[in-house]
């Protein structure tokens, strides 16, 4: 509340010094551009409080940046000299980001209208490739990205970078990602240096499932306070929205939904525990049960190329022609689903609960079992129950959640881009 | 950021009325007091940057209302006319805490300086009574606790309630009380009836582990972010605090831990669901598998009269006494409540898990093995382990929790206190 209030709130802030104000001017001379769509200087004035001067600096600063630019003259026929207008300009600046599958690799740019420049990805089989070969991999991704985003006229504010595993958000360093046989990886620092990067061009790593569930969030799910975003890969794992903030946990593990127990006399995990949730639902276990003539290859060259978008097409394919074995199957998953899901829902109580990954694309088959199982697992009953949705983004979802936190890096600090 | 810019935030905001403003600056000053102790109208008006005529006018209104007083004159030999100090008047105004349990009923009345001054339980099946009953039972317990405060010259500036389920927070609803056999019940309105209090008394209702969980959290683990609450008594469910905050989820269903299926072959629980940690942990649990000889009276006068403290601490003593069944029956609840704690654990990664009622008791004959089945089921391993502590104020963390859920609201807006 004293925020509001003006004097008391001047007095237990304490001054900003110049530069930290002029650099949050920057931003919300920006913000108040990107809001507004269109925006003469004057107008960006008086919404802001700020003097016309000021603003004109700021502008200034903003279009020498490259993240606004100047429209032509207005022919409005208003009385006095025509002013240019303002708009963000979306073509100059991009964000890229980076994800490390246990099966691909992939990559996007992003303006920062949000339009995605570049798109792609390219099978990697990160499980077996080790940790140097696949930051290689990736490091040559990005180089790729940047030297396309350049010679477009693009420059590049910024790498996010997904991984399934929990990270620390301070250092970029991944703890652990058992998929990918990973303990204890320096991302950040390692891609730095086999990039090549500039000092001043920031890294930040996070984990895949916030990174997708901060996508669905902020782009498909603006008003909604509490979502749960569900992975659906060869992993399987949570990204959690509560009270409007992205949960990480007092050391970064949140989200682990993939190794709770959800059958005591099921399957042996890869982690060593036994009737995982990941063990009934994710992507390989879908595809035991769903289409068992189509197993995952083992070892060679085989092993490394399957690709989970491909199988998860083709279990689409046959759920579409009515195949009873794959449809039974998705039954049965959704089912397990269903059980999995009543964990977080009953926990966290979300509004809506977004299915990522082969989820997505099969959604249509699951969800009848899902929403029945979790029906009866919710304590609270139907006043508790939440939406179940698809991802918007699919397979994508954790690239773009990646670029989106370099996107969101620039509109709080526009001093950070280079002029 | 742009709070911390004054111009621009002033903007954004507009302005606030005399009246807010005045509201707001009165919390401010009996939050000033409440925080250095003792200060002189001087000081409070140094440290809030009020003007001293301003200064002088809210504390009078703070006396007025009983919220501050003003200390003997000092005697400390400074040049000029002595000043009164003021200080927090911890006599004068009270918060009233109540919970219905399932066994029995609690009051608490708490001054504003944190003080109990009254707790009162009263052994009530309110499993088997009734909403009926229990709320005319309850209203009379607040009945005889405001009029306890009067005589002692204490206003009563609202009631907290707790109850063991979710309520919709809006309208003190409670939606379901499994445990109780409510549905739908109008707790607040309900009670405010029973026990003819005035209009302007307010009366909020909450779960009750949330309330424990905020009275844990802020009163005896106040720097942590992330806190787990878990309540051990007929039922059993969760508080959860999580980057600051107590969550609520979508409509108020959150901490939902004691009907997640746990066993799939274990036993029928009350909810009509199968193995729930409840089930397994919960009170009444552990005194069949800890203290099979004391099987719970079924029926008639001896069902009314059982007392969960008076259970546990049989147990207790019997534990102390390296009775073999109670220590063995203590060891598999604690290697069940591992289990469960996972759960939450994975989930969410708190950095501190607090056992309330009679976990808290018992907590060294169960956390050897409650921490070595979390251990094996965390997966992201040593560095997600937390802190699992016993509650400092057992089966009195709700009723506390309650009661200062009010005192906060007047700390808030100490203009609700009648002058």
């Amino acid at each position: 509340m004293s925020s509001s209030v003006d004097k008391p709130a001047r007095a237990q802030a304490g001054p900003m010094d110049q530069v930290a104000v002029r650099r949050a001017n920057l931003a919300l001379v920006l913000g108040d551009v990107r809001a507004s769509g269109r925006a003469s200087r004057a107008d960006v004035a008086r919404r802001t409080g700020l003097t016309r001067p000021t603003v004109s600096s700021l502008v200034g600063e903003l279009l020498d940046r490259g993240l606004v630019r100047e429209t032509e003259l207005r022919q409005d026929g208003t009385v006095g000299r025509p002013g240019r207008q303002l708009e963000l300009d979306g073509r100059r600046v991009a964000a890229l980001g980076l994800e490390v599958n246990s099966r691909y690799l992939a990559a996007c740019s992003v303006d920062l209208a949000g339009r995605t420049v570049q798109e792609r990805r390219r099978v990697h089989d990160a499980s077996r490739s080790g940790a140097d070969e696949t930051i290689r991999a990736l490091a040559a991704l990005a180089v790729e990205l940047i030297e396309d985003a350049e010679r477009s006229g693009l420059r590049v504010a910024g790498i996010g970078v997904a991984v399934p595993g929990p990270v620390a958000a301070a250092t970029g360093r991944v703890h652990a990602a058992p998929n990918l046989h990973w303990a204890d990886v320096a991302v950040a620092e390692r891609l730095r240096d086999e990039a090549g990067l500039p000092d001043d061009l920031g890294v930040v790593v996070d984990n895949e499932a916030n990174l997708a569930a901060l996508a669905e969030w902020e782009l498909a799910h603006p008003g909604v306070a509490d979502l749960v975003y569900v992975t659906g890969e060869v992993g399987l794992g949570a990204g959690i929205v509560a009270a409007g903030r992205l949960l990480r946990g007092a050391s970064g593990f949140s989200g682990e939904l993939g190794h709770v127990q959800i059958d005591p006399e099921g399957a042996r995990c890869a982690c060593g525990r036994t009737g995982c949730l990941e063990t009934k639902v994710a992507l390989p276990a879908a595809l035991r049960t769903a289409a068992p003539d189509l197993p995952l290859p083992e070892g060679g060259e085989a092993a490394a190329a399957w690709d989970p978008q491909e199988r998860t097409a083709e279990l689409l394919r046959r759920a579409e022609a009515g195949d009873p074995r794959t449809l039974a199957g998705l039954d049965e998953i959704g089912r397990w689903l269903g059980a999995g899901l009543a964990v977080p829902v009953n926990l966290l109580n979300p509004e809506v609960v977004v299915l990522g990954g082969y989820f997505a694309a099969v959604a249509p088959y699951l969800l009848p079992a899902t929403v029945r199982e979790l029906r009866a697992r919710v304590v609270a009953g139907d006043a508790a129950l939440c939406r179940i949705t698809g991802s918007v983004f699919g397979f994508g979802a954790a690239v773009r959640g990646a670029a989106g936190v370099i996107v969101k890096e620039v509109f709080a600090d526009p001093g950070r881009v280079e002029g």
